[in-house]
């Protein structure tokens, strides 16, 4: 039961000395009662809030500490791509495990505060306690957008293309890869365990479709394609057809095994987006390190169906991640 | 291990019809990846975030859910009073601890949201997971204050007179008669029950302090006036002088116990702030229903002392609540 630190002071001075704090339009950041920002001029503030929860999130050891930090910041972040925004700012509100030593919340911050940096994104308040029970992060990134240029998952149009960026299931597949070898995988697939442990938010190609008018509704895939794309079509109000064919999943294994990665692997953090029908030819096939791959087109039918390859047709079952069904 | 809720989808549903949702400036509230405001013109962005966690914060049975969703917004709307601005919207996460009902669930959000209501704070998102541990609560709320009105903790200058609102020690007795009564106080003392379970957020007074410019340095009294008066000296580089007869304590009980609560009881959530020897008599003896008392004043020497009744001078150790030092 012992704290990592003496007291609050010198564990919030120590974070300080390594808190990524430089940003336009920061008044005050860590220290007072709350931090202060000045929101530029025709611009929206995107809010977003995730939190990352030991044993539900991630797991010890299988999941390095640099890897927790970079991941807790990473689900807010693709959350501000989602909507088209560039992040700006974080709070993080860490609720520390009597368990935990001071090495374990170095890395944790050093995954945090270097993907801060590498975006960018000033970490400017939080809170911190401790709990007896399970590490517990909720990470709140603001982020800003010009007016009227934020994209919403609710205006899917009949006749839109459905694009996905990367390469889908490569998370859920990192994910197994890491179980199966007890944390210590071997040299096969380092990039599935890399998009697993270190996922990169989508930010640029967000910003980029938002801000050429180019995609109709866009939203994060957070919980899985089968799952996400059920939600993109019901705020919308529309039905969806995919080809399995077309869905970029992972190589290297049974086709049906990658197939059913990419459709209900959760995690990849890459966007799932749709396009006007006149508009399809202007996506690049690539954005960045990224494919961007037509997987179907949205339908009037309230339905979500999949075309497989032989050309028969059936329903796609949402079965991603759901907190609330697991019982893990 | 069973979800109060089949689905989160029905979770989502049940919370949206009975969320605070209508604000000005509020583009987009929960349901899509993440909330979209727009900030007026002239006025700078408050952001603060605290957490609420089970056995660190509130114990169950001992708080009532409706306490314990009052207080989780309460301690983040004080933030907003702290800085001297009007809070504006709230973003909830809620890590539900599994053995935890639907009826508890209710409540926690009745507190919460009637607590939204009555300071017209709109709740924009947030994030639910389970958690096998104790449930956590993180509330962010943003407030808004005109550009170069806010207050800060690091403005009080030498010669400042101190100023408190309301009666200190309160929410320390209410804690002690609910667990010498194993939560089931009889008529004594309901007000300090009052001021425990439900602390009112003193933002009205904040705004007015800031608006009429008032106050050199402003804060909030969350972890108790010895440890939190240290902070204010800390941050202005300057120390302080109290008079242990001026500050409002608890009556109907022994000075001496009295005044140990006013010093060092934690969540009174009441207002601690310095003002200009010149100003000192605009502070009127009232706001709303609460006494505003100068307690003592800003001196040049960095060290902060008590002077008693009886003309004795001490130096006032700060042993107010400190996650770090306690281990309960």
């Amino acid at each position: 039961m012992k704290s990592p630190f003496r007291s609050e002071a010198e564990f919030v001075a120590w974070i300080r000395r390594r808190t990524p704090n430089q940003a336009s339009g920061l008044a005050l950041g860590i220290g007072d009662d709350a931090a202060l920002i000045d929101a530029p001029r025709g611009q929206e503030l995107i809010l977003t809030t995730d939190m990352s929860i030991e044993n539900v999130h991630f797991k010890t050891p299988m999941h390095p500490p640099r890897a927790v930090g970079h991941r807790a910041l990473a689900r807010s972040l693709s959350d501000i791509a989602a909507m088209g925004g560039t992040p700006r700012y974080a709070l993080l509100s860490l609720a520390i495990s009597r368990s935990t030593d001071r090495a374990w919340l170095a890395s944790f911050f050093k995954g945090f505060f270097t993907l801060a940096r590498k975006f960018s994104v000033a970490v400017i308040g939080g809170d911190t306690a401790f709990i007896q029970g399970p590490t517990t992060a909720d990470v709140i990134v603001v982020g800003l957008v010009p007016k009227g240029e934020a994209r919403r998952r609710s205006d899917a149009k009949v006749g839109d293309h459905i694009f996905v960026s990367g390469r889908l299931g490569m998370s859920a597949l990192g994910l197994e890869l890491l179980r199966s070898t007890r944390g210590r995988p071997k040299r096969a697939q380092p990039s599935a365990i890399r998009a697993h442990l270190y996922p990169q938010p989508q930010c640029g190609l967000g910003r980029f479709l938002s801000q050429h008018h180019l995609a109709n509704a866009l939203m994060d895939l957070s919980d899985g394609l089968s799952i996400d794309l059920r939600r993109l079509c019901d705020a919308s109000n529309v039905g969806a057809r995919v080809f399995a064919g077309a869905i970029p999943s992972p190589t290297g294994m049974d086709c049906k095994a990658s197939l059913n990665l990419a459709l209900h692997g959760g995690e990849d953090y890459q966007l799932l987006f749709t396009v006007p029908k006149a508009k399809a030819a202007k996506i690049p096939s690539r954005f960045g390190r990224n494919t961007l791959t037509s997987i179907g087109e949205i339908v009037r039918e309230r339905t979500i169906q999949i075309e497989t390859p032989d050309g028969s047709i059936r329903p796609l079952a949402p079965e991603g991640y759901d907190h609330f069904r697991r019982s893990k």
